[in-house]
């Protein structure tokens, strides 16, 4: 049976050559992925028509639905438009809707309506143009017999508006009437345990029931499982990858900590908020990223008060009154400090549970004994 | 005349359908941008063979250099061997000294050598490895009359640790006895102007003298202006950047603010180093985001003291002493708060800056006159 295939393609030079991260494409193909497509491709392009037209070829021949991101700007650098036109050989030509749009946006922001953003109204003959509420430059919707490509823009809060509420449902609908098959994963987190060894332990892994892939995803906080299921919808697929984590319970339940992908940080505020509890936090070396973690999930308000960022020794003295005598005795970097820490952050800011961190973060200031990256960390409640 | 041309492509499911960022094809594309290279394709493709064996074809046919990461590892779904094996039309070797290796870094891990790891000894006979000091998995080498082929694992500390001791003197070596031409980009920074006026006020980017591109780059910290210059070596391109800077001084120069790319966080931490002074921060809404930010880069132990998050209002008065009175009449998101806050932790901290942030963060929390992601800064000194 078919799956329905998906492919992403990120124009703009900044992004091909490393200047900034592809966060365009990462989020587009996992929202693909949600819906049931495969996504096959994920590439990113420089500004180069010739090279455009190539990739958008080689994209169309592989998948069902393509979607670009990037180069419908007003400015010489972007060929998009020029690229799609050649590749779908028709002409550029005005769109009215577009223009209103246009005219509207900047009567709301009180700024006068340019040439060059006039030239924003003009789309390829064959596209259609897919709703942009916040922004100039319209989505690009093209239908052909064998594929549907839409070219968004590059900025992310436009590309996603548009993404979200003018080809979304689309996308819906024709996954929906295709006949195809659809593909969902699920992915379970495991600590304590190597991949080759977990791999060990699971064996030939076309004997787990229901999935049609399992995939190892290794990280410094542990390795996860990427489960694949295949079926004729999410309910069916959802049922294949229950039966195949009840059968890798039994070969690795031990070692399985998450039956979901939910970051470490989203778990916390979960647990945070449920139990009622209130937490503070002393941090040395992560210098505020703690309670930037803590408080990354809505609802944090409820349970974070605050905490104290006790860079300098003598913050941690003076402010978070840890007692010089165990500084001297212990070092700033050490279980005893920790502790301190973490038991007057709690106390001051009158919360249920202290949290402290106290290390050295590098690149300076490492010794044998006190390493870069060796930390204490410390809960107190 | 001709251009030395790049491709980097990150081999793995994960990265494909969005369940990460590829952050190595990032760095990859950044590494080589640096070198001299054009990168003109920075993609990734699935774990499935058909699709890796047809793109690493579609890659050799327009790059001179291409290098791969992913699916090197002990597991099913590594499957990058295999497809170079096809692709390059060869078999599995047993490699001695690959498997010397690997003995080693057990040896000093104190454990025993599996029958799977012992497999990651056996690498295609038309490949040379490179050697791979921090896991066992090495890189490998593809030599072609047309192209340069590397390919390198997934974990990216093993993949930066081959790039640079194994390969990236072999790059340096290939540009320079190529005779082809090298790029080299400068990025300025503007501020205050939309990208359409900029343009309007640059004119014809053909008429710029030195460089061979220019695009924008426009984000909520400004518009970006990334220049090429295409040259003999990097001396020769640097020169004519310089000219192209000059020129556009001329243009635009009230707008720009800075002649490069560094962050924020890099030009606050070397002005601070230069200036001796000291800082310390109160947060609330970023709850320790701009501490994380000032320490982001080596040496801020010099400058940093510290700070006080103060996410909840009762941290405001107990521990960061603003007065009730100030907190009632004005809000705790207000310039008058926010100024008590810079002053009183510039005050306890003993810092010769003092910062604040309040705001309402988002997504709850939000009224008409304060407003989700509007909030006051104050810098106390």
């Amino acid at each position: 049976m078919e799956i329905m295939k998906a492919a992403v393609l990120a124009i703009g030079t900044e992004i091909c050559i490393g200047q900034i991260n592809n966060t365009n494409g990462t989020w587009l193909a996992s929202e693909l992925t949600e819906l049931g497509y495969k996504v096959i491709a994920n590439s990113s392009i420089s500004d180069d028509e010739e090279h455009i037209i190539s990739e958008i070829q080689r994209l169309t021949n592989i998948a069902d639905v393509i979607i670009t991101t990037g180069g419908l700007g007003p400015t010489q650098d972007d060929i998009t438009k020029g690229a799609l036109c050649k590749f779908f050989d028709c002409e550029l030509e005005f769109n009215r809707s577009v223009l209103d749009n246009i005219i509207e946006m900047f009567a709301l922001r009180g700024r006068e309506v340019t040439d060059r953003n006039r030239q924003q109204a003009l789309i390829p003959a064959k596209s259609k143009p897919l709703r942009n509420a916040v922004g100039t430059a319209p989505g690009l919707l093209f239908d052909s017999d064998r594929f549907t490509l839409a070219a968004l823009p590059g900025v992310p809060y436009e590309m996603k508006w548009i993404f979200e509420n003018s080809f979304k449902p689309l996308l819906k609908n024709i996954i929906k009437h295709s006949g195809d098959d659809i593909e969902i994963h699920r992915t379970i987190r495991t600590h304590g345990i190597f991949e080759s060894h977990l791999a060990d332990l699971i064996g030939d892994t076309n004997k787990i029931p229901g999935i049609s892939n399992l995939a190892f995803l290794p990280s410094f906080s542990g390795v996860r499982i990427r489960l694949t299921a295949t079926a004729k919808d999410v309910n069916d697929a959802h049922n294949k990858l229950r039966t195949a984590i009840e059968y890798l319970q039994i070969k690795i339940g031990q070692f399985i900590v998450a039956l979901d992908d939910t970051p470490v940080s989203l778990l916390t505020n979960q647990y945070l908020r449920q139990s009622g509890k209130t937490i503070s936090v002393a941090e040395s070396c992560t210098a505020g990223m703690l309670g930037a973690e803590l408080t990354k999930y809505a609802g944090s308000s409820t349970y974070f008060a605050g905490g104290i960022i006790a860079y300098s020794n003598s913050v941690k003295t003076n402010i978070l009154n840890v007692v010089q005598k165990i500084i001297d005795e212990f070092g700033a970097v050490s279980k005893e400090t920790a502790l301190e820490m973490a038991k007057n952050v709690r106390i001051q800011f009158n919360s249920d549970i202290g949290l402290s961190i106290t290390g050295i973060a590098g690149p300076e200031g490492g010794t044998p004994s006190k390493p870069v990256d060796g930390m204490f960390r410390f809960i107190n409640h």
